[in-house]
């Protein structure tokens, strides 16, 4: 039996680095955590994390914070567009890293890397059409529809819906574009700027939990009016405020009121089965993607 | 050269149904409406149309109201299942039909079929990935993605997404279901109940029609941001209002405000080509792909 290649995984996001090396969730050889600072230092840091691993990777996915362009046909395939964040607009980061390594490399949005990783290995598994979203810093989310990363003519930004107000809820919302989109709303920073103090110090019995639950059911719910998913997977630092599961379940059906028939809630509505992990193990997959795609040369 | 089978489209509706015959829109030999009344009148009547026809239809399509089964692998496939609507509830028209007509059936969604005849003679040609819309007695969608009727877990019923009120709107919307969803504010029947007069006599210049326009344009937004789509037809009663179009474009684009980019709106946000004969034409083309199934022998 052949032995399987040795893959590399990096989860790009923007406040920090992940890097694996390994061949799945129970084969991880190394992980290595670190900030994300300029481009230079931080991708410089990726490279002699893999260089310096006993073994040579035999490909590396990346799942990386944006807007990237994700399209292989494009000339800008693999970089980090126009975001915001100081020094990274227009960064080749898919580029950098295959000449430093010399070796393929697959590319894609974090929340479509988690997703894939989900998929692989996780909560997504035999499913073919469901969400992974995200619930950090920011709002984002990966959709497969049909077994595959859904792009469409770009690619979904499904963090920054539209929802209706709490009736009584006058407080502004925090999205710099939107204002009171989803993200302006139930975001780590947004919950902690509309109650004035950082979400994880907030208790479980804080009323903001039950409205940051009401504005993601909304969110989900539009998610199922639109996409029809098997399955929804919440994950990000909010979501390990725990009790907003049975919440968020309660809200979704409250807000859906029969309209469509919902499967069981609990199977429905859940937490990543690869937990913070999803990220770096998607990343992994993409490279694994890259490998049998070699094998089945359509690369 | 072979000629084209003669081919048969029903678009069922819920207020009232549409037969054609003929091998696409150049090539209509028999057209008929007649009002939705009892099951048993109504399919008499389709069949009595197909029987007078002086060549027999190889096929038959039908794009149907609902809610509907159109999961070719379920017992109840082509039946209409939960309707409100008196006397239709669990109708098995497709079987009807074809065991009348003695010809292979397809079935799906009015809206999916709709979506199809866009995508096979109109203005989804080409694409991959686009959503049509029907704002009329109510709000309902096809979405089309990866050049597939999406279908997902059960259906989209993008008709019924939730949205943000206008400030000061404090009027009540009309979904019997959630209320104040898209089509709960901006269908026919709730145009006509907010405003007090049956929406076709409301002026161009009265204000219900900014107010409709920017309601839909969270609606279509929230689509944006979920399927990244290439283009958005909008049908249906309501959109005859034709001056509706450029307004939804301003306020679609002052909803996104520059989070993604979008693509030149005039042809982004269009009328379906086939205007009202979209259904009809979408179930034309379901014949046509039960034929081209039986030619490659996968029925
Ligand atoms: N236990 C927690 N409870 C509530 N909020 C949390 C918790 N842990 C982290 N957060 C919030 O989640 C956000 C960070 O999200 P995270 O998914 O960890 O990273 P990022 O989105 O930056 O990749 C911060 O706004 C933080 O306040
Ligand atoms: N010219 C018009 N302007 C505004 N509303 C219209 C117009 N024509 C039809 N409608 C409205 O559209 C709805 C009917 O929609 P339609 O698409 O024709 O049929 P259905 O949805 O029943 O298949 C009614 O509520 C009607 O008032
Ligand atoms: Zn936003
Ligand atoms: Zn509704």
């Amino acid at each position: 039996m052949a032995e399987r290649p040795l893959l590399g995984g990096l989860e790009a996001g923007g406040t920090k680095f992940v890097c694996a090396v390994g061949t799945g969730p129970d084969d991880i050889r190394a992980l290595e955590r670190f900030p994300t600072t300029t481009p230079e230092e931080t991708l410089g840091r990726v490279i002699d994390f893999f260089r310096r691993q006993p073994e040579p990777i035999a490909a590396l996915g990346i799942g990386s914070f944006g807007p990237v362009d994700p399209d292989p046909g494009s000339p800008t395939y693999g970089y980090i567009t126009t975001t915001p964040k100081p020094g990274w607009a227009h960064t080749d980061v898919a580029g950098t890293l295959r000449r430093a390594l010399n070796v393929p490399v697959a590319f894609d949005t974090d929340v479509n890397a988690a997703a894939l990783g989900e998929q692989r290995w996780g909560a997504g598994r035999g499913l073919h059409t469901f969400v992974y979203l995200t619930i950090g810093t920011g709002i984002g989310g990966g959709v497969i529809v049909n077994g595959r990363r859904h792009h469409g003519r770009q690619h979904p930004e499904i963090g920054h819906l539209f929802i209706p107000r709490l009736p009584g809820d006058d407080r502004p919302g925090h999205c710099p574009f939107h204002g009171d989109c989803l993200e302006g709303l139930a975001s780590g920073p947004a919950i902690a700027a509309r109650w004035g103090r950082p979400a994880p110090e907030l208790p479980p019995n804080h009323p903001a939990w039950d409205e940051v639950a009401q504005y993601l059911a909304f969110g989900l719910a539009n998610l199922i009016l639109t996409l029809s998913p098997q399955r929804l997977i919440l994950g990000g630092g909010v979501m390990h405020q725990t009790h907003l599961f049975p919440r968020i379940r309660r809200h979704v059906a409250a807000c859906i009121n029969g309209y469509v028939a919902l499967p069981d809630l609990d199977t429905f509505i859940v937490p990543p089965a690869l937990g913070d992990r999803a990220g770096v193990l998607g990343a992994l997959a993409l490279a694994e993607e890259v490998m049998s795609g070699l094998k089945h040369g359509i690369l």
